[in-house]
């Protein structure tokens, strides 16, 4: 419950860093009009930014008459960090400057049939980060901190994945598991987080204050931020928005109950529905989803009316799913993500905001922004890296916070 | 998204005020111990309290060797607070003093079918705050404001009533109207809001992040709190839980969709279905939501069947709704208020709860605290007050903020 003085003085931190990341070269002042505070307290962020190598000086701008004003912008060249998005299906590593730009990326398959258990998930993790952080030119204990996202609940203070229903993982120490092999501080949350925390810093968050990241792939939830911060609620898990009820004692859902969102608008759910539309449809690929949705969205755009039907009843339930979170939330954006929403994405919005209306209440529905994510790569990659930027602003200017940043058994 | 310093400054006043009314008096070491400020933001917090003579020095506390330590607390006679709750049947109006602490009410009825233009309603709040100050012996000049709930969308800036299904209101600028007869500052919003402040402040959800306090009426929404304070979206209308998807497709709702959780939990939701299971049953009060809720609960308690039936069947719905709630927020405790939960809150409760697991997250369920709401009196009177608590907080120690805490064509 405590928010105390250094809480926000580590959010004035990562807001300040935020704005300087959006804007490049800025004065000081100019960041001040923008956040709204005072320019004594941006003064003083930027000179801990400064004095920590993240920012340098990069000239000065005339201010009209008066003195002229010192520009700051990141310092690339800081340091590196590391994101790290593990899929059921695949590894996907990426090293990051410290103004999030890629360096390089390496991706390792998984099977999700014979590679589930911690051990096997954590090498490829290990393996395919050393391969990148090489390819990058730095050794993996070089790195400034590493992201890792994983699907399912995460204890992000302890490091644990608390369950992980893809691959029936119930409270399986991660992060202590990775420490053993990666020397550097690790932070360890889910996709829902680290695609709210992406968009936050470099897509359609950026400057928002509330904002909701729809996560529709395999899985079906909803990253959350309420006042320029992620919101995680009392345990890290608030946004589970596919496990809200979309049909009441519906469809069995992997979470053990019925009716869920996801078992509607996830990838299974939409291969589901095309099988009752057109059991024998050559666009079912049975047990590949991916190939599927692509085959539905190829067929789609070619006017194919199994196709068409198809995605016209997924956007059914798809616009009072999201009509729902409009009207708890009342978000002023909400971003559609993830692999089904890059492929499907543009017909499901289109079609699902023409029925928006029957179920959103009208004034924020008005005042709802919705549009696809268009972030460049991996957003998840990108959102896990800046989980390791945040611990590492938040480890500057004093002591580590209570909220450990360090894994346990750490011992450098 | 302006999030200033002096926001900040206003915030963290809201919090030590809070902590010194349930504390009682307290030392400035044990506010700053409590909160997670520091000593010297706290000391400066109190200063200006103690300088809008809001607190008082109360004596000291021996500090076990050390220098004893003065206590403060909130000075009762600071001045009088109006909470105004305007509801479809009644005006109901609380003096209080600057402890929240009821010095007399009024209340008035309406007639719903008769009374339902602004000017109507104004003119009943306007003469229930009259009698109500009177006997608390005070003049309407002399509150030190006046916050006043109507049911509907908000604009709480503009002080707009923007949408009151209700009435059929659209745009009706209602607190322009009162400042016509009262001239004092003004505070408009609706029950949710209300009910969340009272309880944040007062309540199940003092000293807690993460509140979702759920209004169960005639009307159904929730009020939100994130992080301490109360949660308004980008157009102050977040919480509207009770036009959230229930049963897609289902009964019409006054909000002009299909199957929502108002539908099937409010007042009218549940006399339907009495109707539906016995169509001739004596509980049924044609026309009377109070009378029939009431015979409702007095039936179940002696055993009555039908009466059973009505309540699992509406816990039934509940849980689907409570469970989506918990899911999507992570709350760390969900209240449930307003005159049904009053009424028929217990066996509600303890049959949705039994309900509860097979649609709600089992770990974010297992650290919600649900409950009943346990504030004495009105609690949209008391939040209503609060507002203009709140709003006296923002003034003191600074210039006015941008979002007009004095009414507009307020002329003092």
């Amino acid at each position: 419950m405590k928010r105390t003085s250094r809480d926000i003085r580590v959010a004035n931190r990562f807001e300040v860093l935020r704005r300087i990341l959006g804007a490049g070269p800025v004065a000081r002042q100019e960041i001040a009009a923008d956040t709204g505070l005072s320019l004594a307290t941006v003064s003083n962020l930027v000179g801990e930014l400064l004095q920590a190598d993240l920012l340098e000086e990069v000239g000065y701008q005339d201010s009209g008459g008066g003195r002229p004003r010192a520009l700051v912008a990141v310092r690339r060249s800081a340091g590196m960090l590391a994101g790290v998005d593990v899929a059921e299906t695949y590894v996907h590593v990426e090293i990051f400057d410290t103004a999030l730009r890629v360096l390089a990326s390496v991706e390792e398959p998984l099977h999700p049939s014979q590679e589930s258990s911690p051990a096997q998930i954590v090498a490829h993790i290990v393996s395919s980060l050393r391969a990148a952080a090489d390819r990058a030119g730095v050794g993996p204990e070089g790195l400034m901190g590493v992201g890792v996202s994983v699907p399912g609940q995460i204890d992000r203070a302890g490091g644990v994945s608390v369950f992980a229903p893809n691959w029936d993982w119930h409270d399986v120490p991660l992060r202590a598991q990775l420490a053993e092999h990666i020397g550097v501080p690790l932070y360890l949350d889910n996709p829902l987080r680290a695609g709210v925390l992406a968009e936050l810093w470099f897509g359609a968050g950026r400057g928002r204050d509330d904002v909701a990241v729809l996560t529709l792939g395999t899985g079906v939830g909803a990253g959350l931020a309420v006042r320029g911060q992620l919101y995680r609620g009392a345990t890290n898990s608030a946004g589970e928005w596919g496990h809200t009820n979309l049909v009441m004692d519906g469809r069995p859902c992997r979470c053990g109950s019925h009716g869920c969102v996801e078992a509607y608008v996830g990838a299974p759910g939409i291969m589901a529905r095309l099988r009752e539309i057109a059991p024998d449809s050559p666009l079912l690929r049975p047990g590949d989803q991916t190939a599927t949705i692509d085959a539905l969205a190829s067929a789609y755009h070619a006017g194919d009316p199994v196709a068409t039907a198809v995605v016209a009843e997924t956007a059914r339930y798809l616009a009072v799913a999201i009509a729902d979170l409009i009207n708890i939330l009342n978000p002023e954006v909400v971003v559609l993500s993830s692999w089904v929403a890059a492929k499907l994405g543009e017909p499901l919005l289109a079609r699902a905001r023409a029925l928006l209306g029957r179920h959103a209440l009208s004034r924020p529905l008005a005042n709802t922004e919705i549009v696809l994510c268009r972030i460049e790569g991996n957003p998840v990659s990108l959102g896990a890296a800046t989980f390791a930027l945040e611990g590492y602003l938040e480890r500057i200017g004093g002591q580590v916070t209570a909220a450990a940043t360090r894994p346990r058994g750490h011992r450098r």
